[in-house]
């Protein structure tokens, strides 16, 4: 009998033979070629222990997001950052959407912190509004946990209502984690990015991923900004000296070479994605509006395990807050991927 | 300015160019051809979340260890498993050696445990003795760190020593935690692992690493071995999901396919360590008695200055509890490297 590691998430290929893989939300042209090449030649260097600072990934992020290398703190993919984040504040009380991904409140309560949820309303197509604000004046949470594009939803926040968001967090001293993790595959890539509000707002952090931008689930590499530097060091504290790994770091700078890759991207989905929206919405499904690499849909009838059975694996979003059966979330993929997951649908419903 | 992380260990040979390392133990084979070529193929799987229970690699340990499945829970190196075992434990007071791996004493202190150390004597080239089982008999920590063979001493501990103090800590109710990460490249290698006492002591916890044993530092991979399953449990919450990469567990699997390469490995530590601490000795340096892959000495002159400056890199032991200035660890690695040490301590001295 096997200690059962609980896999709450998609991707989880390897319990079932699987051969389209729609509940993962990574970059549809799948890594670029220079960052399999880097992983390549890190084998040559696996004896080497990873740079404990990243030195030169944190150099090119830096010129990349425009910020100060001490602004930068890179994990074990993003998922790590959050944990270590949560640890290292340990807050009594945190606030988070529903529905959202579900690690913010996973590590949140594996540091004893009681989570508030901020209902987002299905009639409206789970979008963020300025009633939100509201709550923001009044809670008496320490972090408000932001995600934009939200996950699952696909919606991107209102560039004014997250900056009217910042405002009320700073001016009232709350600390506010926005997770850009899917921004630079969403409409507008990265312009929407709270980047520009770093140095005035210390009690701002953004987490960010290059999992899903580049296709690079396998590797674990993700990192933060964020102006308060007792903060990063803290989290530094929490994970062990070497976290990132060579082949991660390597293929995270080759990455930041690939300047046309993320709007090569952008272009793809922004092709497919209404596409695939038609498509479900003529099979009787109801979808969500997104901008953003991934779609979540509604449905009269149990799609997840008649579609495992053609080899096809979506996210069953049964288990978020806010949401419940007949839930789903489906990444948008390449063309041909896509009529082939709206034929087996077809073949269900 | 980079938010500059500490790295308290050796191996950071990314602040100055070094061209050989001493200062990191691994084994001085290098990588095995195998784990290299697993490496180079993971690259074409990038896009894929690791699987999070590790389920082939946990199949293959459990053989390899002749444990069940269910004890075994694998981390993104061993050091994120002394932290995840500290967050998940949290004790009020543990006891460690003095010197040992000061990475237990950074997670027990990160989460606001107090530490007390067993000090171990010079004169006895810091061998553990009887002595120690009277703290075991009269401690009030609920944790006890052994390190076998310990780091930075060498020194394997004596297994009726180890028996009885397994004895003291499971009639007491104390956990014991031993690291025998550097076993495998020991005198015996892993015949003297505790591995048997495990069915009949949950409170047994056993650290161990590719990362040594198989030269893959820079790739993040090692594993534990404990039958109290909610331990292990708790260890995976405090973690995210994905925190063995898919290159770490395709290399892992691939490395306990290397049926001689340990063999081979410790056969050439055991003709190499006399002849390096024959020379050291003869240098005037003391050298600590070692069965390990790797040397304590004392030298009455700074050498870690004088030596980088001709490129070559070994561990300061100045920041250990129970050592200080003058004390170093060097790595016992093949005969041209090790001569190449000798000479230039001998210019030096």
């Amino acid at each position: 009998m096997l200690y059962e590691r609980e896999n709450p998430h998609g991707g989880d290929i390897y319990r079932q033979p699987v051969r389209l893989d729609f509940s993962v939300n990574t970059n549809p042209l799948g890594p670029p070629p220079g960052v399999i090449r880097a992983v390549e030649s890190s084998a040559q260097l696996l004896d080497r222990y990873p740079d404990p600072c990243c030195r030169d990934l944190v150099g090119a992020l830096a010129a990349y997001e425009g910020v100060p290398e001490r602004f930068i703190l890179c994990g074990c993919g993003a998922a790590e950052l959050i944990f270590s984040y949560c640890g290292a504040l340990r807050p009594g009380k945190a606030l988070e959407l529903a529905p959202t991904f579900s690690e913010y409140a996973a590590a949140l309560e594996a540091f004893g912190c009681q989570v508030e949820r901020y209902a987002l309303e299905e009639e409206i197509g789970f979008a963020l509004t300025e009633k939100f604000l509201d709550t923001l004046e009044q809670t008496e949470c320490e972090v408000v946990f932001l995600c934009s594009p939200n996950n699952p939803t696909g919606r991107l926040t209102d560039p004014g209502l997250l900056a009217e968001a910042c405002e009320i967090c700073l001016r009232r001293g709350l600390r506010l984690f926005v997770d850009e993790c899917f921004l630079e595959l969403s409409d507008g890539g990265r312009s929407a990015s709270l980047a520009d509000q770093l140095e005035r707002f210390p009690g701002l952090f953004l987490l960010k991923a290059f999992t899903k931008s580049y296709a690079m689930a396998g590797l674990r590499l993700g990192y933060c900004l964020c102006g308060d530097g007792a903060l990063l060091e803290a989290m530094g504290r929490l994970t062990q000296p070497w976290n990132v790994s060579v082949p991660a770091q390597a293929a995270g700078l080759a990455a930041l070479e690939e300047g046309a890759y993320l709007a090569r991207a952008r272009t793809l989905i922004g092709r497919e994605r209404p596409l695939l929206a038609a498509g479900l919405t003529a099979l009787g499904l109801t979808v969500c509006p997104s901008q953003a690499n991934y779609l979540l849909l509604k449905s009269p009838v149990e799609l997840a395990g008649p579609l495992l059975e053609q080899g096809i694996l979506i996210r069953s979003c049964a288990n978020y807050h806010g949401l419940g059966p007949g839930w789903y979330r489906a990444a948008v993929r390449g063309p041909e991927e896509n009529e082939e997951l709206l034929m087996a649908l077809a073949s269900i419903l």
